[in-house]
């Protein structure tokens, strides 16, 4: 049983709410990390992702790490691209800045093509920048949790895929897996990472990482070795990853022993490099699951639904959104500016006061005028949970309080 | 409450069996990461670190990361030695050989010190290698997971201090930190990594890593970068850290934004760099808290006396252990060597139908050829509890149903 006291109804863009059976995954009693009833978790829960992520082809390659969404910049800028090759970051907010920093980190050459705050660089834009110049890989952040923006994910891959067609697409979806569709072979996506903690209704502890057939083979034929211990592939992968000889690429030590292996645990086989969070993936596993039991489809159309709702009900309140334009608008979580006068600081006390947790600003040009809610999960996908209504009427009489006249 | 079913009696040198209070701390309700609650629970826990390392410096720093302890090697390999510098690394079982792996990824050049299975690399020759070459920092495992073998800090850190005084020392205390004493400060150590799941007894999937004053002066004073983004400390402290221009090393975007901020939630302030695990901190503050209400001396005895009667058990048994000196054996685990012609593959799951897990053997040369028995936290501390009678039992029946006659 989970330890779900009496608590006030965390609606920030992650973490969400959590259902009472995933927390109750987190109690599991102590299991072995390389015993059988562990492996068939682990197992089940890299086989449940690619389900998530719609992918069918046998060659992607899901990865699941003790981290978080942070550490999943880390795993592409280690792996995908190597020193001094250029990547092109697409900015919709905080996120893209640090993605960026983090390739400049690994010596990746990082090149942000920029939208104004609440908007997103424009197709035309983004083929003329992959025209220019000849990049290895292009991000884009799905949902920019400090704007609320959403990005358009497959027109955005048809493009790349049509224009520079050696590059790869690497999709932030910190913010977006679980309540937004992606679809991953059919779009043509290179990767997607993303952590437990946001719309997958999972408690924040995993890095959650999926590669593509190509993805793995441009790991393969690197030319020169991941910088990283921790976040490489080849630690994390059967010693047949990579296959050729650069120096240190791998260790006599890393080939004579077993190595964590996320081909071995999908394969219900035992192997060790580190030591998983085996309680985060018990619940993860149960998260997946309960996602699976319905139509992904459906979720996505809950998520519309509920986000629709919080959107023109925002409105009629007189407030208005970062992401300025329907098509723009993620469906997972809102970012909503201020009145003039309110600051976030002032109000976010108030509202909590009655029973609602929504998040302040982290778009560092405008921080303290606006606020966060967001609504993934179970707040969102449980009948039985009126979270949402909640929020709003706390947010309505927040404003009030505040001297705001509707 | 927590999901504590009936199972097998988890002994296997991590993760360990867990306190029911710890495990209901799993599940607790979910919490905003940068909420007063929560960064109370992390800053209060990050304070408990540095009693249970008996550290009173305030410049030590504590860090607390999502990550298994593997990310601890990068912690120090990319932030406490520059590339091109020196290790020297003491070798005395399998986590050597990684640790060097890892320091080789970031460009060090990592010196082994190797002794024979079972023993320790002796102070004369630490000595003769410190006298040969500078060495950057010094690394030893405390207790090395693969064999058992107790490492001397004390009179290891002095020997540095004497000989090599600008060395720094660095314990890889993953099977170590909760039951073999460590004096932080009285010892001279500059930096002590380990992970949740051994002996503090919290479940996987935190990084736990102390930092003395020379340490983090070390860190302030790179001529280079860190070349991780996830394991860089540059992003988990404030952006006082560091204070000298180098190119990269801090990014406007990193200077202008709210970053994680070890510091800030010590100080009970929110800040932001990557979403810490909010649940595994919480199960790491109860328990901290469980151990930190008795003294520390009372606690390295019982684990002391349980490893006593646990050896000389296995020993009445006819059994050997890899360790082979009294003062080289761990107090929290025990390596023992089958009889002849009995495998680990075929007495594991024997034993496991009586109730008991044991590991494998994890020594390259000779992993077929033994077994370990882990013996820390509440399975040795809480008297109601009778793992480890269960467990010796287990064991010579397993023995027993093998034929090996006593």
């Amino acid at each position: 049983m989970s330890n779900q006291a009496e608590h006030p109804a965390l609606l920030i863009p992650g973490p969400i709410e959590f259902d009472d059976a995933v927390l109750s995954s987190m109690g599991h009693f102590s299991q072995s990390h390389v015993g059988p009833p562990f492996v068939a978790t682990f197992g089940e829960t890299l086989t449940m992702l690619r389900k998530l992520l719609q992918t069918s082809n046998p060659a992607s390659q899901p990865f699941v790490i003790s981290g978080s969404g942070t550490l999943g910049w880390d795993l592409v800028a280690a792996n995908l691209i190597e020193r001094g090759e250029d990547a092109l970051v697409l900015h919709t907010g905080y996120f893209a800045d640090s993605f960026a920093e983090c390739f400049e980190t690994y010596g990746v050459k990082a090149t942000q093509l920029k939208a104004p705050i609440g908007d997103r660089p424009q197709l035309p834009e983004v083929e003329k920048a992959l025209k220019e110049k000849h990049y290895k890989l292009i991000s884009v952040t799905h949902v920019d949790t400090s704007t609320g923006v959403l990005s358009e994910i497959k027109a955005l891959s048809e493009l790349v895929h049509r224009v520079s067609p050696e590059t790869l697409v690497v999709v932030d979806g910190v913010c977006s897996v679980g309540c937004e569709e992606i679809c991953f072979d059919e779009w043509g996506i290179d990767a997607v990472l993303t952590a437990s903690q946001k719309a997958i209704g999972c408690p924040p502890g995993l890095s959650i990482l999926m590669c593509s057939e190509r993805a793995m083979a441009t790991f393969k034929n690197r030319k020169t070795p991941p910088s990283s211990y921790f976040a490489s592939f080849k630690n994390w992968l059967p010693s047949t990853y990579p296959s050729h000889d650069a120096k240190n690429f791998i260790s006599s030590s890393s080939q004579a022993n077993t190595v964590e292996v996320m081909q071995n645990y999908e394969a219900k086989k035992a192997s060790y490099f580190a030591t998983p969070p085996t309680q985060l993936i018990n619940a993860l596993h149960t998260a997946l699951t309960q996602i699976l039991s319905r139509p992904l489809s459906e979720r996505f159309a809950v998520h519309r639904e509920a986000s629709q709702r919080i959107k023109s009900t925002v409105t009629s309140y007189g407030l208005k959104q970062l992401a300025t334009k329907p098509e723009n608008q993620a469906n997972g979580m809102t970012a909503i500016y201020l009145p003039e006068g309110v600051k976030a600081a002032d109000i976010l006390p108030n509202i909590l006061k009655k029973g609602v947790i929504f998040a302040g600003g982290l778009h560092k040009e405008i921080a303290a005028k606006y606020i966060r809610f967001g609504h993934m999960g179970v707040s969102v996908t449980d009948p039985k949970r009126d979270d949402i209504e909640r929020a709003l009427k706390a947010l309505k009489e927040g404003l009030g309080d505040a001297g705001v006249k509707f």
